[in-house]
């Protein structure tokens, strides 16, 4: 006979599966005589309680707190699922879960991480979106919580603080990449779209855009100021900053862009300007880069979720612990890809009063440099 | 004095949060003579646990796993993604959580259900992407493991069966109603882009487009069968079967479609094919619908969301139990809204040539039948 199963001691005691399970995890909800019945259907057939089951539910390691925001954000709202996807992937291939909560605020989401964890429901947490000044962090690293946060702290002080373990894109070097690849196909004047500064993660993304610029054409202050606009992430804010900034007269012969959306305002600007040629390329690798033909740079986020599990769990690889200052380095900086796309949907970028089949290239360059 | 929290159990015994969580919550884990210190600390503060953490730690119906696909798919995958963000938020406002794993088929997830069960991880399922002869479903029902779909069972014997609580989206009413308002805006020839038969979800939102052509236009069968084309849920595959269809002479004068990803097919078509003016609706209304202004509808997921947890819920409103045949209503069938955009991407829909400002509209009105 097999090794028995919680249906066989149920079936011997002639309970629930449920019931089983009570007298295993929590006898005291179970009356007497019942338990006594299933304790000896349990001893009758030698079961034994699934042992990964009992492992899972007793370690302390076993469930990894999220925040997910009630509504999700438009375009690039697709890249914290995206997140949220791989890091249930990759949990679950360590016998780990992912448990999601919503927060109004930073200081509701420390209430909210405080009950969880208080009630041993969460035994670690992954924070998104950080800021400098982060109160949730503050609040983690005071009170013993372990924690990794997807996003550098952008403290000068605290990007190395051994007990802020962080996994972050390195958007710098990703835009770096795309505006290196414009150029070597020829643009000599790349514009970049970004968003209002400060801005952390958008400064950042920019920098990416200087240092090609400076580096490959020795652009000048100047010219960067002339090539570089500023909008907030809506599509048609976007739209509106690209008009005005084609209209301006210092035409760029390519753009780089803060974010997909973004670079789904330059397209529409470009494309009602006449400038259907003209190359542009994203940040997040969306589902509507994907769709509308944008290249773009992508979050590779396989690999982000397996390193904030690795910093998380420790060398060891199988429990979390609050670290120490000797475990190595607490921080992944990881380069994105760039992925090129040729643009497959002609209205967006040819006339559109041709009557002929359009020439449907789903496939696309996937390029890690 | 404030009630006296974790925080001050800690300092008054000089050790972690997290060990006083452990006395409270797993005193066997902690060494006898901290345990001992902590014990005082919390007898001379007074201090009495989170009351609502440990009421929900303790209750049998805080936590519904739900099965998130490793990869996130495409355009449509922002269903599911919004429709967890909905759950969650909904959740929580029940002090219930989500937790999140994967599986690689119907069989996996089958054991991964067990194994959170058994582990009493988990108290109730949400199931999603349903179809005719489930095994989970069938499942779930054997072991008296509470769950709702999300989607309901496509059997003809089951669609009622009280075991089997479901929630779906009334795809035939939504896509009625926007092939109504076609109607009524003047369309004759309103033509459908559906997936290959036989589908569950594709037949019955099929079913809307037809009885709306029956019975408005009183369309005979050989016009419906000249009106639809199906293609599998590809943009490409959508693009090449609209364009056959355009070429084919008998033009539709408006389009309703299964999907965004058929609908944005469907527009690149008519786009490229000269037909600019051609009113195009799809469904799921996903950020891709919203970022080229394509109409849709929308599946109302707050409203799915409530209506999940008030079957699992039951009429206390807050226990997780098996349902008898006297709980009422087993399923909740929600009537989807139409979501009107008008086109707001000028190179989608106009000539590209003009160097003009595009008329950037973002507002869409958003109605409900």
């Amino acid at each position: 006979m097999a090794q028995p199963t919680v249906e066989d001691v149920a079936r011997e005691a002639n309970v629930s599966r449920q019931t089983v399970s009570n007298v295993i995890n929590t006898p005291s909800i179970v009356k007497p005589a019942t338990r006594d019945r299933v304790q000896l259907a349990i001893a009758r057939l030698g079961y034994r309680p699934n042992l990964s089951a009992r492992r899972l539910r007793q370690r302390k390691s076993s469930t990894i707190g999220v925040r997910l925001d009630p509504i999700r954000n438009g375009i690039s709202g697709a890249v914290l699922d995206g997140f949220v996807h791989a890091l249930t992937e990759q949990a679950d291939a360590r016998s780990m879960r992912v448990l999601l909560f919503t927060a109004a605020s930073p200081q509701d989401e420390i209430a909210q991480i405080r009950s969880l964890h208080e009630g041993a429901d969460v035994d670690a947490f992954v924070l998104t979106a950080t800021f400098h000044g982060d109160p949730r962090t503050a609040w983690l690293i005071e009170n013993d919580v372990p924690f990794v946060t997807f996003g550098r702290p952008w403290g000068i002080d605290d990007m190395d603080d051994p007990k802020h373990l962080w996994v972050d894109i390195d958007g710098r070097e990703g835009v770096k990449d795309a505006t290196v690849r414009l150029i070597d196909n020829g643009a000599k004047r790349v514009g970049w779209v970004g968003w209002p500064r400060p801005s952390g993660t958008g400064d950042d993304r920019r920098r990416g855009w200087e240092e090609a610029m400076r580096d490959r054409l020795g652009a000048s202050d100047a010219e960067l100021a002339a090539l570089s606009v500023e909008s907030y992430d809506g599509v048609s804010e976007a739209t509106e900053t690209v008009v005005d900034m084609l209209r301006s007269g210092d035409l760029p012969d390519a753009l780089v862009c803060a974010s997909d959306t973004l670079a789904l305002g330059a397209l529409i600007a470009a494309s009602s300007a006449g400038l259907t040629d003209l190359p542009i390329i994203g940040f997040d690798n969306t589902p509507v880069a994907d769709a509308v033909g944008l290249s773009s740079v992508d979050q590779v986020l396989d690999r982000v979720a397996v390193a904030t599990l690795e910093l998380l769990l420790g060398s060891d690889g199988n429990s979390i612990v609050p670290r120490g200052t000797d475990a190595g380095p607490s921080h992944r900086l990881i380069r994105p890809a760039l992925v090129l796309r040729t643009p497959n949907h002609l209205p967006l970028y040819g006339t559109t009063t041709e009557r002929t089949a359009p020439a449907v290239r789903d496939h696309h360059r996937k390029e890690t440099s």
